[in-house]
């Protein structure tokens, strides 16, 4: 049984041909072409999904369904894209009806951070557990929750945007409009803003020598020259690694899953990130003396998390 | 078709045999007898059910099933209470099984702050909703999740611990240990705590002639001094309410209730409360200009939650 999934990115539609190992046998990917509107991105999506079919030697007829992750909040009763501000700010589109009216296969649609814990689960760094919470450390934050084996996006699918609850009240403005978001202390586009800050503070920091033989000031700054045994970037990352743990412990709470694991850009620092968050979690966490704290693993997909993931909405 | 629901607290045992309707037909309320030990709690848990079926007139075969509510953190895949401080402090203990034992009907338990969420969603201000967060303010702050119709646990039953998750990173000191928990700042005890700091730096607030004529200062002061146009009471209660809007919004961005319930001993400030949250709400909701924010509603159903929930545990 094959299945077709595809991510849909700001940027890149990849669309890919997907087994029941979770295996990718062929995949493709194609410009979403904002500027050309709703409708257009909705046929080039339709287009993307028929591509990598065609180019894999198949047809539709040998599909069995399509999955489809959307960088947006999405209205799971109606398969309406309630926001995507990637997606040449889609607002109120009724995609699930338009897609499934291009393709002769069932269509699910889903959050693609969503997608990247189904991928994950079903193939990745936490195959084989039944509670999982991942958070996604690129521009923003994202999440995505597996509880009891299943993917739980709250009511009406438009929950579990983990990157929006509050870490600290009252605290760094929010690119969403509130104050003190996860995303505002633990993306990528904070870490910056935590490593400027520092710079500007540090006129002797080594990662002014290395933001100029770089080029820019980006998520790798603070941390490469933190190896390096700069103080100032030390003590960005210490910050970071106290933000991002704190909020991590705040989600255990919660769901207490079985594991938990760091996608996106700042994955790329592996257990340099990785040991430093183990470590302090237990001090985040309520209970930690009497019931263990899951680890926090690095998503192993990468990119094609959030492919296998679509592929597979249609068990979750 | 009847059902027994018992609720256990740190003092009293209450147990009541439920209809189909979920209305009490009689209840009972025992002492809880901490200092004779764990066995001989769950004796008396066992015999305050089957008191209150004899009282009602029935034995327990005309009883379909028993649910019974902890205080305390419980694993529901083995049924061992994991930490129940306000029972004698009850630690790793294998209640269900030893309940089980002494009934002869299917025994279903959960923590109480779940029950109370059941409770109120079959028969309280929740009925009819599938999505539904509560928050019970009282010396501590609980938390109960129905998700898509059924109760929300999280993985072994031991997350939903709402009143833990953070609000403010490195902020007031929780009972628990940790540091700016949704329980630090929105409990009775905390908003205490609130209402002593601001009467220590307003000797001229009117908190301290009403307080001296209660004879205590509690959850009441500073809300009913507010309410006479106290200015130390209403810069309390406006911070009280901004830290709870705050921690309401935080839920709902995970969780997209259809309702969101305030149960507790705060709830009896009725609409003098509830207007004021409903009131600055959006301000703390991811994307509440295109997502409609739930109302925040009192619970109605006071202590009988715990014991109507507990009671339907067996649907949940």
């Amino acid at each position: 049984m094959l299945r077709l999934g595809v991510d849909v990115g700001g940027t890149f539609i990849k669309a890919g041909v997907v087994d029941e190992t979770c295996t990718i046998l062929h995949k493709v990917s194609v410009p979403t072409g904002g500027d050309a509107g709703y409708e257009a991105m909705v046929l080039h999506i339709a287009h993307a999904a028929e591509l990598a079919a065609r180019e894999a030697g198949l047809t539709m007829k040998d599909i069995a369904s399509v999955g489809i992750g959307i960088p947006g909040l999405m209205n799971q009763q109606t398969g309406v894209v309630v926001s995507a501000p990637n997606l040449a700010g889609w607002r109120d589109v009724p995609f699930r009806t338009a897609i499934q009216k291009l393709l002769p296969v069932p269509v699910y649609v889903g959050n693609d951070a969503n997608c990247a814990v189904v991928g994950e689960t079903m193939a990745g760094a936490a195959k084989g557990y039944t509670n999982v919470v991942m958070l996604t450390l690129g521009t923003g934050v994202g999440g995505g929750i597996i509880a009891d084996g299943r993917l739980f996006v709250g009511g009406r699918g438009l929950g579990a945007e983990l990157g929006h609850m509050v870490l600290k009240m009252d605290g760094e403005p929010c690119g969403c409009g509130l104050r003190g978001c996860i995303e505002a202390y633990c993306s990528v586009t904070s870490l910056v803003k935590q490593t400027l800050r520092a710079m500007d503070t540090n006129p002797d920091s080594a990662m002014h020598e290395y933001a100029r033989t770089a080029g820019l000031v980006d998520g790798r700054t603070a941390f490469e020259c933190s190896k390096m045994g700069d103080k100032a970037a030390i003590k960005v990352v210490e910050d970071y690694c106290r933000y991002l743990s704190n909020a991590i412990g705040s989600l255990i709470i919660v769901f207490r899953p079985d594991v938990v694991l760091i996608g996106g850009g700042l994955s790329n620092q592996r257990e340099y990130l990785m040991d430093k968050i183990n470590a302090q979690l237990p001090n985040y966490v309520f209970a930690s003396d009497i019931i263990s704290v899951p680890p926090v693993l690095r998503a192993t997909l990468g990119n094609d998390a959030g492919t296998i993931g679509a592929a597979f909405l249609d068990k979750m």
